[in-house]
């Protein structure tokens, strides 16, 4: 299958919600060549839909961009806008169901090149396809796709498409720096020949390996793939921890789920980041019970027990503070697991003995409690990103989760 | 000044990263025509370089990313790959920096086209750029550059490329509509040929209104832009919060340093990411007291003292709920402010009554607790993103902050 092209539209549409397409896109099965993201600007816009092929413009009915999107693919497949119907109904059902009336002025979001097809949606924006020759268009609202989008873009990319078959896996690490992946797997990369090319991918906090394997038919292609994986991943050992869309907090969540133990969080530096990813699963609040950010020493004190003397002796940033927050969130929650995060994000704070990015991590798990020193690089929103990788690879470790 | 093209390499590369490069180089006066995201595959980089201007090129010096954007940047222009021994020093620096000796392994990091300039870097990865005739190149790692590489980069584009005026600004709005937006500034927007072209973009959980001046120079561009700024942020009045690159979270904290208040939040259904988007922002320990994350009843009660009546009568989702939380945390902490969360953010726990998107917000300033209703669409993250926002423009609104 040839490769589609990304096309995300408005400042607005971010990277964020192309982000959600692309992967939606790649775990239904269909290769994306690039992303591009434009301003809505037509001239633009105009230059990025000028090539062959199928073109996914992601963009919202609404605002400039919506506008810019429908004038620019009418202009480039020579089709008029005329008010389509059924995108009108798909339309004003979309606005009923968020309890508002389509207002009057919104009625130009029907406006549509002749000849489009609407695909509504259960629940937000609908999308519309239009198809000519060599080329086809089809627009979708940011944010992850439906299941029923995604098969409708699998099956109008295979029918405009055809098949070439290329199979592709992302195995995720966690825990091991970029060099050490590299050196671990010195036999298999830099092959760009061969049935199976592996690529190193350094990642926010993490490192991926790519593999992505070709072959005369899919099936082979799948083979060349199944052949490879295993070495590959027995190679990076526990330091794999996923593969393809898996993320440390679904694979932490699956484990404590596995193992029937409940968590709760004390963030410090973090200051919340790590709550907001262990409940970004969805259903996590089967095993997900408190968290408390606990920003000043008094806060330590109040909602964690941390001892006076622990932050007199060794202060907020240090192991046993560290160890006695994972200690203190477990007691006051009765949850059997606690996870603590204390550190110096920056970009004021720092120290010559405990300089920025000096980050503690403290571990509780059925009453038996350890601690780390890390030491990141970048800036503060890196450092917080950082820290909630590692606290939730160390309790991954803990509970003695490796590869899938 | 004509506009550069940004171009980010790997999946790893991110569209953050990009976003974050992207937002420096427009705030230092860059204007960028597009951003486009290639996989580390030399055939899609290849294309993504071929035209005439200037690229900057994100991406980190080591993986398979680092080697494609080296091999390819030497092949289109026409150089060879030499050990670059200023970017060997820049490198070793900066892993010295992170406690760490630069492997052997790694010195293909210094292979750089012959002719190519190295921008070291006083933290992080050096940067390069490499001219000739009418391409230039400049590859800097992901995520916010230095004001030093800023500065840079706004000089290199400069020299490459010359004048031409435009001016842009971009003004936040936060709880309307882009519908309503949209009504306010009809009188504005789609005139595509005017001296300052207004245009609605619907980003994430608001609207951003932007304004393009053309101008024969650069203070006749930015004079149109003068004149016509007051007049689109008196339409937009109280819902317009900031410009530019300001976020809520900035906004909310300089009205509570000003007012010399300190802040504590109650989450439940945001799970952390309110305290999360606070503590993202520099210096914010001057008023960020603490949070909590209460998943459970258990918490809501013994970490707010959230009354057993209330949530058997109203339920954990209800005004009362809110309510009690704002005030249980303001007593608790001490704080002059708070901020309570709690709704269905799915994909499960919705009913007839309180469907999923369903979300109460109390809001506490010196002991006075008010709350609101609001009912988001979209899926469980998009729901959590866009109760946080709205829990920040509420607080906003209270304390009286209207546009700077």
């Amino acid at each position: 299958m040839s490769a589609v092209r990304l096309v995300a539209v408005g400042a607005g549409a971010g990277s964020d919600a192309t982000a959600a397409v692309h992967a939606a896109l790649v775990a239904a099965g269909v290769p994306v060549a690039g992303r591009v993201l434009v301003d809505d600007d037509e001239t633009a816009l105009e230059q990025a839909l000028a090539a062959d092929g199928l073109a996914v413009v992601v963009a919202g009915p609404g605002g400039s961009a919506g506008d810019v999107v429908r004038r620019v693919i009418a202009r480039v497949s020579g089709a008029r806008l005329v008010l389509h119907e059924r995108m009108l109904a798909a339309l004003q059902e979309a606005y009923r169901r968020r309890d508002r009336p389509l207002p009057r002025r919104a009625e130009r979001l029907a406006l549509l090149p002749q000849g489009a097809t609407v695909w509504p949606a259960d629940d937000g924006d609908p999308s519309w396809a239009l198809e000519g020759g060599r080329v086809a268009f089809v627009v979708v609202p940011p944010g992850t796709p439906s299941v029923e989008l995604a098969r409708q873009l699998l099956e109008f990319t295979r029918a405009f498409a055809g098949a070439r078959p290329v199979v592709t896996r992302t195995l995720r690490t966690a825990g091991a720096s970029l060099e050490d992946v590299e050196e671990r797997l010195a036999e298999w990369l830099g092959h760009t020949d061969a049935d199976v090319v592996v690529a190193t991918v350094p990642a926010d906090g993490e490192v991926w390996v790519r593999l992505r394997a070709r072959g005369a038919s899919a099936e082979e292609a799948a083979a060349a793939l199944a052949r490879a994986e295993p070495r590959v991943a027995a190679a990076l050992g526990d330091d794999c921890y996923g593969r393809d869309a898996d993320t440390l907090e679904e694979v932490v969540g699956r484990l404590l789920l596995a193992r029937g133990l409940t968590l709760s969080v004390a963030e410090s530096c973090t200051g919340g980041l790590l709550g907001h990813r262990l409940t970004n699963v969805a259903g996590s609040s089967a095993y997900f019970e408190r968290g408390v950010v606990v920003y000043s020493n008094r806060a330590k004190q109040e909602l964690l027990g941390v001892p006076e003397d622990v932050l007199r002796t060794h202060g907020a940033v240090s192991a046993p503070c560290a160890e006695a927050m994972a200690r203190g969130i477990c007691e006051r929650s009765g949850s059997a697991c606690g996870l603590a995060v204390t550190g110096i994000a920056g970009p004021d704070g720092g120290t010559a003995q405990k300089p920025i990015g000096t980050v503690f991590f403290g571990v509780a798990v059925s009453g038996k409690v350890t601690s780390r020193r890390f030491r990141f690089g970048g800036d503060r929103v890196s450092v917080k990103w950082q820290s909630a990788q590692t606290a939730l690879d160390l309790l991954r470790r803990t509970l003695g989760g490796v590869r899938p």
